[in-house]
């Protein structure tokens, strides 16, 4: 293994960990700055988190944004973010950021794609002209959006797959990433600063294929290492017994990115399960609809029990949407944000999104802080 | 004429007055705070200004907005509006609020309505269901609104109206003066604070008409005067005659407000008209489309040649569009807000109503220090 460019800039320490579980407190070093881990990853898939600027999302608490390779390369285009000076520059973000590689969109958007042994041929779902994208070439078009954590391509099976099907995906997947790895070598920044590059554990919920990956992942190497193939339609104790499987494999000094989950409850499971960053589009996706996380469960701004309600969404968020006023009153109450929503403002998806994105970083806080307090410091 | 209820809490001075034209500067002093005039309101029909904070509303600049009694009814209606403390709640705006009437929006509505002696029949363009507005109930709506400035609803005909259908509607909006001015005092404030009621001219381009308008109103009595009926599709220049001939006959002591006006230069000549107050869609709606104001003109955003512009909307605007980062480079550029608005992202749109918001402020502020600088004080 050549010598990794992730080794100038990025870093990961564990701090501490429980006693009772596998989760630990982690710091992740990067050259746009430090996460502390467990980490959830605000989506912006396309370049922004829809309707939420950059202040915003710092204020809710977060530290790290995802966005998406290959969406970005369909619009504006991976040379254009380039030009206008990488990602970090078009986003208004100057925090680290992880970008997905677009496997699990080849994999969403599976009726306009079609995979051969290089790589895969997709319509842009924006105007319909044709993509071949490789490993290759997915990698260039992070060295031209300069992300700090970058993902090289991968197939995903559905949740229902054969195994015949599986080891097919995870055998082109391997392939990939080692492809991916020789790719990111050969390459550079383009933007200065260094970029670090996972991998993806394939292999459904076949114990001895993720063991597969895991052991070909490793003797590529990588800065990290994410689950991949989780959540896409397999009964749920499996999704768990195979995070659980797979951590166990893992190395302890290796930062571990659960793709693309889940509800609060999820990622407090895949913490304690040993995982140390998230992302989901569940708090935006959710809370622009008016379908917002509380403490006590989730409510659906739109009802029209909430029509007169005068309190905020919660009393003891600091969110924007919960604010008091300088008169100690709630700044929005529920029945005008409901209005909001109900009016088509988008002012009112905008303070749902900010309350669950305000939300779901208190559930990675509490965590870290809980594990501060009862863990073993190493 | 009885004692107005808006002899407290409100006032209107005159602090200088321009030696070469009828502009002046003012304080518009209001139960919620104070206007510096000549002022822009910008418009929050339905309660919110489409997708902007009012953190941002002060940000831009604004110290008075201005929504619409009728729409409020539309939904979510009045009632509800009280019942969760008034409009400034609903809104989590502290200041000044001034709601137009509806007699605007049945005319641009005008295949949904339907007017009769009393009042308007109007159907909801939310659910078709029927509304029966009179000049007694759009001061009820106010009252449960809480608004600081409320209008009485008026009929305004088109620009191309015959002179029969002006002396019509004229005489509808007198008379509905005299019964609005009696429903205001023969009702109380609901939110506690005093509301000041406004006269609205209308006239069309016909000076004896709007004469006589004019001394109607003053006979009746109102706190502010408003110039309805103007930019409805009659010759520019009638608009412009037809404000001069009216500020001449106004009394210079009291504020003029010229509805739904206009360009940045509309707003100059105006001001130098002796106008006061003014409220416009134009840069709410064209920023969220990406029409943009500029000292030198106005871009389109949209297009293509600002694909790859790595410069800011304006180097000179202080708006959160425009600002530079940490490291003194732009927040956002052009290419960046581009590739927002053409994806559709919500915050590109919020942008660039920010960036017009924060001209048109930047275009009465400094109408406001042009005067302070070269006026006789009074």
């Amino acid at each position: 293994m050549v010598n990794a460019e992730w080794q100038s800039g990025f870093s990961f320490e564990i701090l501490a960990k429980d006693p009772h579980s596998r989760a630990r407190l982690g710091r992740l070093t990067t050259p746009h700055g430090i996460i502390a881990t467990p980490a959830f990853m605000p989506v912006g898939t396309y370049g922004a988190v829809k309707g939420i600027s950059p202040d915003e999302l710092l204020q809710a608490g977060a530290e790290i944004i995802l966005s998406n390779a290959l969406h970005l390369e369909f619009r504006p285009g991976s040379e254009i973010v380039s030009a206008l000076g990488g990602l970090h520059r078009l986003m208004g973000w100057d925090k680290p950021i992880l970008t997905d590689s677009g496997g699990f969109q080849t994999f969403s958007l599976a009726k306009l794609t079609r995979r051969n042994e290089v790589g895969i041929e997709v319509r842009s779902p924006v105007n319909g002209s044709k993509f071949q994208i490789t490993p290759e070439r997915i990698i260039h078009i992070q060295r031209n959006l300069g992300t700090d954590f970058m993902m090289p391509l991968d197939v995903c099976a559905p949740g229902d797959a054969s195994r015949e099907s599986v080891v097919e995906a995870l055998e082109t997947t391997l392939r990939w990433a080692a492809l991916s790895r020789e790719a990111y070598d050969r390459s550079n920044p383009i933007h200065l600063k260094p970029q670090a590059l996972f991998g993806i554990v394939q292999g459904g919920i076949y114990g001895d294929l993720r063991q597969q990956a895991v052991e070909r992942l490793l003797e590529i190497g990588f800065f990290g290492y994410a689950l991949g193939g989780l959540a896409v339609g397999e009964p749920i104790d499996a999704t768990w017994e195979t995070v659980e499987f797979c951590t166990g494999l893992l190395p302890e000094d290796k930062p571990r990115y659960m793709m693309g989950t889940g509800t609060p409850e999820d990622l407090r499971t895949a913490i304690n399960l040993g995982v140390d960053l998230f992302d989901c589009v569940l708090p935006t996706r959710n809370g622009r609809k008016g379908s917002l996380f509380l403490h006590d469960g989730k409510i659906n701004l739109r009802n029209a029990a909430f029509r007169h309600d005068i309190n905020p969404i919660a009393a003891d968020c600091h969110c924007y949407a919960c604010r008091q006023d300088e008169n100690g009153r709630p700044k929005f109450s529920k029945g005008a944000i409901r209005h909001l929503l109900v009016s088509g403002d988008p002012l009112g998806a905008r303070l749902g999104a900010l309350h669950n994105l305000t939300f779901y970083q208190d559930v990675v806080r509490t965590a870290r802080e809980t594990l501060k307090l009862n863990s073993e410091t190493v």
